[in-house]
């Protein structure tokens, strides 16, 4: 006996989702025939509804339901600052931090050759145009600090070392919470390298 | 800046999937905004139809899109031997070994009082039925050899023992390509415990 089929084809379209295995796939088919019906189909129609309502911005690439986005949008934005992430789901993380006032550049990943993911694949086209526009002082290039990150961030500074920008890169170093003895060395010399002057609240009274 | 409302949704929906946190969920988001509309409307839709499509055979409990099930309406099954199992991956996995000519019955889960799920929690109602009805000489109860599966065996047998049911647990022992070393030692004492007579091909030659 097999599987009814449109229960194989469920599990089949669930394995699509990134980092479901054929195992998670079955356990999660099996969690759909469990739920209420009304419960499963607002699954269904979530991953419809989304996918119709969100484009990326047509500025910035962030993943919005307006075009340009909010933030492109508003108008109390610092647009000579541009900070230049790889995915929409970094600039959730920044905005939460509440760190940036300027804008967004989304990349929509990293430059990966062995995976075939060039250059030309990224948003990137159009930062070199928003850069050469004009009106850009700073492009904070806050890549993830990884292989592929770094390799991105220094694609994106060959190419505009010239535009007269300033371009950054975000402070490295120890992650709050973090047990030194967990982390990778890279990040233990570079937080040793960038060692800051030590002062407490106690020390300023 | 707060994420798209259709996106947030499709986030929380996606959430409801057992083995999906916060972070594989809002991976799975952005690879459903990254692919083609026609595919994810496919994943969409086979959540729907599997949902729409599936219901439990009302004979053994296996997913089913035709009532009874293939199995139990195959006239070439024998209906006097009853394999219960805990869920309907678990026939698969029975029917694709080949071993069971028999017919099965599904309990979806385990007796599991600390979450809640008393015996009156699973489809074993139905199954004292079948075997009240007459006609069931053997029951294989197949439950997991986990705590949990053990114990419902046990309550399954405490109500059949006067059936006149001859009443079967699969083997233990060592699982095919198992490492000794990694085994847990009840697995090892039952595989000691139930040693068989060695032979190989050559002894029978």
């Amino acid at each position: 006996m097999k599987r009814p089929l449109s229960l194989q084809k469920l599990i089949d379209a669930l394995r699509k989702l990134p980092g479901v295995g054929p195992r998670s796939a079955r356990r999660m088919a099996e969690a759909v025939l469990a739920m209420d019906y009304e419960e499963a189909r607002e699954i269904g129609r979530a991953i419809v509804r989304a996918k119709k309502a969100i484009r990326p911005c047509s500025v910035c690439g962030i993943n919005t339901e307006q075009d340009p986005c909010e933030i492109c949008s508003d108008e109390t934005r610092d647009r000579s600052f541009v900070c230049v992430v790889e995915s929409a789901e970094d600039v959730i993380a920044f905005e939460s931090s509440g760190s940036h006032e300027g804008v967004y550049h989304v990349l929509g990943g990293t430059i990966n050759y062995t995976r075939g993911s060039g250059p030309e694949k990224l948003n990137l086209a159009s930062l070199f145009s928003r850069a050469g526009a004009g009106g850009i002082k700073e492009v904070l290039i806050a890549t993830n600090p990884t292989l592929e990150g770094e390799s991105t961030a220094a694609y994106i500074v060959k190419r505009l070392k010239n535009a007269g920008i300033k371009l950054t890169r975000p402070a490295r170093g120890l992650p709050r919470g973090a047990d030194i003895d967990f982390l990778d060395s890279e990040t233990i010399s570079i937080a040793h390298k960038e060692r800051q002057e030590a002062f407490f609240l106690n020390d300023e009274q």
